[in-house]
Formats: C-alpha cells, structure tokens, sequence
C-alpha cells in the first residue's frame, strides 16, 4: 500500500516527513503541492486536510496532517521502541520536545524565515527574539546531551531539526550555538540521512 | 510516591494536568508559585524547568514540563488504552489534536487572553484572527464529531479544553460555535470532572 506525500521541497515540515522515510527505509511517493498558486487551500487538498496546510499523509485509508503526528505514526507502526518507545516515562520526554518543534520553533526560527525568504508578515523582531530564547535553551541542553531526549536518536530530533538548520535563512544563525551545530552533524551522520535545501 | 504540580490556579496549562489526575483518581500535590513575583524564572524551580515556566510535575525522580507531555505520561501511566491508545493510527489522531492545543490554540485564544487579562504585551488583532480560524476549524470539526479524536475522551480534548473554554477572558467568546459548546458541556458530564475558574 503506497505511502504519499503531498510535498513541498522547502517546507521542513514536510522535509520531517521525508527524513523519517528515509530512516525507516519506507517508501513514500511525493506529490509536489503548487505552494504559491495556494493548491493547498483549496479542494481537493482541503478535503483531505480542512486546515489547509501541507505537510499531508495518506496510507491507505488513514490522512493524516501535521507533522509531528505523521512522526507518531511512522516512528510506532515501523519503528518498534526506537524512534518512541511506549514506555510512559521515555515517550513523555519524548514528548516533551516534540511539542518544542511544534511551538517554540515554529515561534521562532521559522517564523524568522517565513517573514525573511517567503516575505509572510509578521513581527521579525519578536520573531528573533523567541528565537534566541529556544535556541539558547537547547544549546543548554545538548550541551550535556547528545540527543534531546532518551541518550539517542528519537523523533523529537527530527522534529526540532529543520526549521533550526534552515534558520539562517530568515537572519538566525547559529554562530553561538555550537552544541546545536555538533548535534546537527550527528543527525547528518545517521545512517539513511538525506538533506534539504539549506540544511 | 506523591505526584507533585508546581501550579497556579488561573493557568490553563496546569489545570491540564489538575484534570487529568482527577479522571483518573490520582491524588496530587499542588505547590502554589508565585507567578506574579516570577518564582518559575528563579532557581530552584529553573533546576526542575529550564524553561522558566509552569506546569511541572514531578514524581519520584521524574521532573516533566509541558502540559502535553505530563498528559502523556499519565494517560500512558495510568490510563491503560483509554487517553492514549498506543496503535499506531490511533495514537497519530490523538496526536493531530496534541499539537492543535500545544499551538494554535496557544497562539490564539491564549495569547488574547494574556493581553486582555495578564497585559502581556502582543498583537491583539493578530492573537484574535488566529482564535478565530483555530475555532472555525474545530467547530466545523465538533459539529461531525463528539469528541476530537477517536469518537471518545482522549488527552487531546484535556489539552484543548481550557484556552477554549476561558478564551472569553481575552474577548475570544464562544458564541458563534455552538459544536465546541456543545463538547464543552460534554466534557463536564464525564466523570470526575472538575473546573478552574472561568471556565
């Protein structure tokens, strides 16, 4: 049963996707979404995700929307206990940053970029300045982590990398986050990496 | 071993956790902070929350922050299959609606409601836009569905109940969306519900 994506190559949201694919040795057929005439506003991507937005997943008879929860899916119906193990302590932590890929990253970073290279308006300078604070934070952790949750390689990871690898696109480097910068490499260096552009 | 929540009242986010542990009957020990006084962005609750913020939880040797992941941890916990089930499908639908009271909701009738109630400093009419395409969505959404994922009470409900529900102390009010108050009402009949204020 074919797994599709509808896709856009510069979103890291749906680049999540891709990557999580490509760690799982997964199959996924890519729908390049028409970003810029809004295809992904209208029927018939609307009626597969009424909040008209991509990344969107289909597997048969289950869509999908959002990110993080395609990662959910991919990471308990492929991954065994690897990716998110269903032990209550280890998938709360788990948790614990994958809600920081969805929020505070999105807060920041992204929306840096989003005002930066897409030209969305949107308070840059408040923007930059979550972006610090998030940035700053996980710097602090990584630090004395090499992974953000559970000593390996989880779906938080996936979760909280792209829009903090392509960052520099909207104006955030980062220059004074070099643990952020060596847990980067790391996740480059797992086996079945693939990239996007920026990254 | 006592379940502990460094908590404030009047916090959306920490009556999460309050509420989760009263439908599952845990006992939990509430330590009042002193917000206004920023006791959360001061040692030694920066030791337990990096983040400098409220809810944390703490059981045992367990120290979680995030509303969602402490929701997690409980429902997989103590909550058997019920608040969480861990099939794959099920777990990514519940998932979808984590995220949606993680982030959009925070982003609109939360961010609202700190301007108006807390005078946090943001954009209003941006916070008030958001709250409403975040309410559209899910009303559309609770007007085919009783409950937001599964067609049961899951922890996605408990996590996008209160800034819905007190979104009128920002002016967010619920007039026009007759499904979330009919869900509202819905989740106040379930058994061991408890409230917070201006809910």
């Amino acid at each position: 049963m074919t797994m599709r994506l509808y896709d856009l190559e510069v979103s890291g949201n749906c680049f999540k996707v891709r990557l999580m694919c490509s760690f799982l040795g997964l199959p996924l057929e890519l729908v390049p979404v028409d970003f810029m005439a809004g295809e992904h506003k209208k029927p018939p991507l609307t009626d597969l995700n009424p909040f008209g937005e991509i990344p969107i997943f289909v597997h048969g008879d289950l869509v999908l929307r959002d990110s993080q929860a395609i990662l959910v899916y991919l990471a308990r119906k492929y991954g065994g206990e690897t990716w998110l193990p269903t032990e209550p302590v280890a998938m709360a932590k788990v948790m614990e940053w994958m809600m920081v890929g969805g929020n505070e990253i999105m807060r920041g970073p992204n929306d840096a970029r989003l005002h930066v290279r897409f030209g969305y308006e949107l308070d840059l300078d408040l923007a930059r300045k979550k972006a610090a604070r998030i940035l700053g934070l996980m710097d602090a952790h990584l630090s004395k982590n090499q992974w953000l949750a559970l000593g390996r390689p989880t779906i938080a990871d996936i979760a909280c990398l792209p829009y903090v690898g392509i960052g520099h696109e909207g104006g955030v480097t980062l220059t004074d986050y070099p643990a952020i910068r060596a847990w980067i490499e790391r996740i480059k260096n797992l086996p079945g990496f693939i990239t996007m552009s920026g990254l």
